[in-house]
């Protein structure tokens, strides 16, 4: 199977030394970077979560690109027939190529590796403008949902009905951009829109290489942007986001909470307005508690005052984001910044540089409670990170086939809280997509 | 509570004799059948279907205009709660309201009872042609959905997954705008539409004062037209038709069946190209097997190469008349008629002439076999006609109350065929919405 | 030569019945007028104004609807080649005869004559709301420019530069859209607005069927309104009017003079805020003093309040205008008026009644000084306008032709102050384009 | 006077690292530009075209940056009044504020200078592309207009008639966005756009730092780039350009012809299609022959075959280009080409180089007819355009005070055909806007 794609969005205006770059004959890498993404955005409804799995499965597909008068055609070989309706490809799921193509052209020309807080800033700001996903003139209204990709029927359903909830209050929605809790909000805020006659509404899909293929962008997101790593991906989220709501979920929610809180915990962002919201349906009340509870015993109770947790009541939780809203404004007005994107925010060094979950750098986290809250959090988040990396990276889960489990090492008190939240996740099957038992990728040495 | 909306709409234009029309001073006939309306509208997600249960309930609604620099205001007193989110109205119904009045100011300034077919039927355009329903340079992409108000939940996820292949095949959908079989298909096809971008999305809804109240247009139809009377909107779904789909319902929809086939069986019609498909689950197979039944024995075995029955695949449904749609662009322009308005389509005089559903008519119908089968199938078509008024309708159920059940008579073998029907129809759930035992509002006299 | 035209515009949605309403078999006299008004927007670049020549010459032309799937086509023969560019008919003229199109079905299906004061403004009203040339949400910005068809080069430009400076202030231009003063502020203000990016700039053309032929619309114009009669013309001119300019002009300039003072000078539009300028190059200076001797004269010393002079400072008046519209706008808001039409300016019977210039008519005209102004006032307007008819409208000139010219009889003392300002018109060329010798069409019996 | 501009366009989304780019403190050099780039623009309406006399007159105009919520404000002190109306800006030179900055900003960052081909072109192309001034899905449209800054009455008025003729048929304008031949054809087009209803409309204004003072961008530029060097800018002209028309001019005019032939006779643009005429009003036709005897005479019968010469016929102008579009469309199509961007259209490295009018380089130049012609045409091409920078550019006109005029040595018969020409160019008063009288600024030594 043979397909063609017409020119539209940024292929209109490549320039030849452009197209170049991202041809088989250029760089082995480059090119498998960006043949491996567009194979990821085609294969949404995939039932697996396991990129290395994906990437193997489609071998021989491939994607050429081919001058016209009038812009470049794509020409994809074997995609996966999901991304299709009687022969034409989802023009969702085409606009996603794009923007594939875009941030990686962006990140071969335009990024140079950097250490600089200021530069790295910059850089998720200039993507995130080269996306278009930068509104002026708008009053704060985005509001990033985390949660897992492999959630429950009833889990599912309560994210889908506060994202309507979202919707009517005329609220956007940012996600990672895969499935289960990734989805369920913006499909909601659709049906909400609708009956609000809002159109401009924005489905933003925050994603990095490692991790799209295992979360492939639904089709519902209508601004797509591929960050570079993970930790400009975090970065991107809560630069953007007027407020967050972080559904049930595992390993990757888990990281992303701790990002936050580590960030939430240092002194000049004690006066940062950004309301966050833990919420699921009443079945996931223990959730929360048990999360809280590790919450509060790593990172101390003040952490727990920087988040609201209700539970079972989607139109409460849309309300209260929705009042925070004007609040947020004053407070971006009061420091003379901009409503599109929090510079003020402060993001130390040890949250904006890339963590690499080798054997060796899991192994040599430092994971004791006696230290700085700011720097646990930090380890902690990379600890998570490492773990979804081995759960569904292609490059973990190789890694993992090599050299087996992770080693965490730490102070035992410590160990023993992660095992058990870790063991929960488990047990709820929150680590991967149903279909397969679950191997731990990680062992806790208590 | 008193809520004013701000103008918008049709509201920013109307000149002061307009406005005296819709006062409570001018005619209590017009301001009643106006208020009616309104409240209809706003009393979107209703959990009654009986027209008189809901006027009794609002007695204290009432509606004003108020004329402003910038328009008409319109002010509400108590109305229905649930067309607020967080005291704000809903988009979707504010706009409702506005297609009430223009509607209603249609049919007081610009409509003169006539029996002329020609002028009827231009009519019925004008009404289309003022409420913006009618697309120019558009290919045939309209499927018009019938079905029940009250079906089962499978029922309805059923109809959402069809208006879902739909969408994403970019066709558009017009229904009789209540719950059930006409939300369903409209939600499915806005997540369709969403994945495919497609933002001149269509959900069109027709229906007319005495309907109105009894299925409330959900919010998610973004045009919404108040036909004069039952006729009217038949003769508008019919001619806005590129392809119909006929989902399981009740004593309506086999309404709407008995007018469409009584039309295309007319000689005039035999060439038409109008696509019709009966669907439901797997479930529902049985309920198309008593329809088949009733109109092979009724209206004859040419009747059923008229439609096609498809049972459990949406996806068959969605591709069927997708490729139907080239076919009616031919067949359109073959005979220079419009793609927008079936002009071609002939339509006598008995389907289009206002049935009152009196007790007298009803006991006058002429139900024998014995007869030419486009005037059986006009007399079928208003038993069922009255039997929807007897159930939902405001003037049906006080007549009901007053006069007993509707008496129909006719030739032995033809009631006890549609006593069967009838009788299916009130086991399965369909005559009315649950929560209340349904006592039959006719009796069919064998 | 035979030319078809494509549908747009309003042609996509006619139905049959209106179709034939336009064609020439229905009607001789609704077809004769449907067919000069096409012709006449046709014709635009013409060297003459007289429309009985203009008939004339185009005996040959024809204008014929033919239906197609996708709307009506319409079919000229041997229409005038100056509405085409290398084969294809100019935008704007295409779009003029669809207004042609839209008004006259109007006034065949929706206007009855009546004598009722509401009903006629109502009926202003729909044609403007009918046409789309009533914006909502928009401050006041629409100043009327009257003024002749027939000017100098000098004052040709100084009409250019008035417009240049009102479309750098963003406001909008209304004329009688013909050649001279009703062209040059249309052309001025495009560059005005252009490099202002003013993208919805209005250049609102208002006509009527038996002066359009004399007064092409210029292809500018975009939107384009025929009314049935002069004096349903004017009084949509004053009723969207946030500002009057009159230009030098002829006769038909002192019709619109003398029809606005005679309005502004009743007791109810005392307080009425409509900023009426008197301008035109320096050269004019003496042009003006005439007119106001004239006025002073006639109307008394009241009537030269009501607007003031400005002479040879296109950027002084359009400040001045510039600077009225938040008194305009102040004061509909204290009256609840709305912006796009002055509902509250009062207008009576006698200059609201269509006045036909037959010779009876115009010799029993009360031209006399002793008599309540505002009488005075309507039937020195009539008198004005029968002259208009004479010199350039086809069916006045037929007359003229046939019985001589009008005669004038009044108070000594008026008709030599009349005889005076028309004497000034013919020396100054503002009766008839330039190219014939001028015969007067009237005469003045002292 | 100091006004403050609110943030719209580029400004809305500029990151902090932007604005300390373009602020004083940052680098006087750049600041230096920022500020005489954004003063030029401000300058239009200008009577002088001599930039060092602007930059001397304004020395107490000044430029901010201040950051606020919602974007990027510009302070402006003592800005030349005539950029405002009653107090505001106008949109149209506001807007060009925003390109200064844009374009500056792209300099700034990612121009760095390089020989390679490729990359040159790619900048011109990625410079374009990022100002939006490549539109895709368009088909050749776009007529270059070049000619003098400094025209005669009947030379402007025949430029605005070549643009009317241009508007009419659809064709859209690129100058080098100055007075004179660069104004005229833009207003003349927009009263054509005009009247075809044409709203997306195309006034490409090309420029660069060291012109942009001389010849100001006229207000309806809708799209000005400024390229970092006279050569960028040509080669934008000519690979944006699907149509080149040449009115009279001075050095610069010549300049820009002796490019364009240059080009044009490299073996590789043989089969070019690109329509190039030169024309004026009849009153320039001796002008023309000196051009032409000049081109001939050093260049080779063969360049007088890539262009023709009308003359005084400006509706034969604009029907010769647009009938060639559907030739260049063709062209391009069988090459592959862009519409958009003529990628193939080979310029050699001597007009991509960037030549410094030094008084050295100046002497330098090989003038003899002895070479090859495309050296020739090089060589030609730098003299006329170091007279240029001699006669209107700060940098020139300062060295020409410092060290006299500059010196061209060569063949003595080049020498007198030159000496000759730039004769003519003075006496007809071309070489600087009228005022004053005009002092050479070389040397030709025979």
């Amino acid at each position: 199977m043979q397909v063609q794609l017409n020119p539209t969005g940024v292929l209109n205006l490549l320039s030849k030394l452009e197209v170049d770059l991202l041809q088989a004959s250029s760089s082995t890498e480059r090119y498998k970077l960006f043949r491996n993404c567009v194979l990821a955005v085609l294969n949404v409804g995939s039932h697996t979560d396991s990129s290395s799995e994906i990437y193997d499965k489609y071998q021989d597909f491939d994607v050429k690109l081919i001058s016209r008068e009038r812009g470049i055609k794509i020409e994809l070989d074997n995609p996966p027939e999901t991304a299709f309706v009687d022969g034409g490809i989802i023009t969702g799921i085409h606009e996603h190529i794009f923007s594939v193509i875009r941030d990686l052209l962006f990140i071969y020309q335009r990024h140079e590796p950097t250490e600089d807080e200021l530069q790295i800033t910059h850089m998720v700001f200039d993507m995130l403008r080269n996306a278009s996903a930068l509104p002026v003139n708008t009053d704060p209204n985005m509001i990033v949902c985390w949660g897992g990709h492999s959630i429950s029927e009833i889990e599912y359903k309560y994210t889908k009905e506060v994202g309507y909830q979202l919707g009517l209050r005329g609220l956007n929605i940012c996600t990672g951009c895969g499935p289960g809790a990734m989805k369920g909000p913006m499909k909601g805020a659709t049906i909400g829109h609708a009956k609000q006659r809002i159109t401009n509404n924005r489905y933003l899909g925050l994603t990095e290489p490692s991790i799209i293929a295992a979360e492939p962008p639904n089709p519902i997101v209508n601004e797509l942007v591929i960050l570079p790593d993970i930790e400009k991906r975090l970065e991107a989220f809560v630069r953007t986001a007027h407020g967050i709501i972080i559904f049930p979920g595992g390993a990757g929610t888990a990281e992303e909470l701790l990002y936050l809180l580590g960030i939430l915990l240092h002194p000049d962002n004690q006066k940062q307005c950004l309301p966050v919201i833990l919420t699921g349906p009443e079945s996931s009340a223990d959730y929360f508690k048990e999360i809280c509870q590790f919450v509060e015993e790593t990172l101390g109770e003040e952490a727990l005052n920087k988040f609201e947790v209700i539970v079972g009541d989607p139109q409460k939780v849309a309300t209260t984001l929705k009042q925070a809203m004007p609040k947020v404004r004053e407070y971006r007005k009061s420091q003379g910044d901009a409503y599109y994107f929090n510079w003020t925010l402060k993001i130390e060094h040890q949250f904006q540089m890339p963590f690499d979950p080798t054997h060796e750098n899991m192994a040599n986290l430092n994971l004791s409670l006696n230290q700085n809250k700011e720097l646990l959090a930090a380890d902690l988040r990379r600890a998570f990170s490492g773990i979804v990396a081995g759960n569904v990276k292609d490059e973990g889960i190789r890694e993992i086939k090599k050299h087996g489990p992770y080693q965490l090492h730490g102070e035992t008190s410590l160990m023993e809280k992660m095992d058990t939240l870790l063991q929960a996740f488990v047990e709820q099957g929150r680590m991967k997509l149903p279909g397969s038992k679950y191997t731990p990728c990680y062992v806790v040495n208590k």
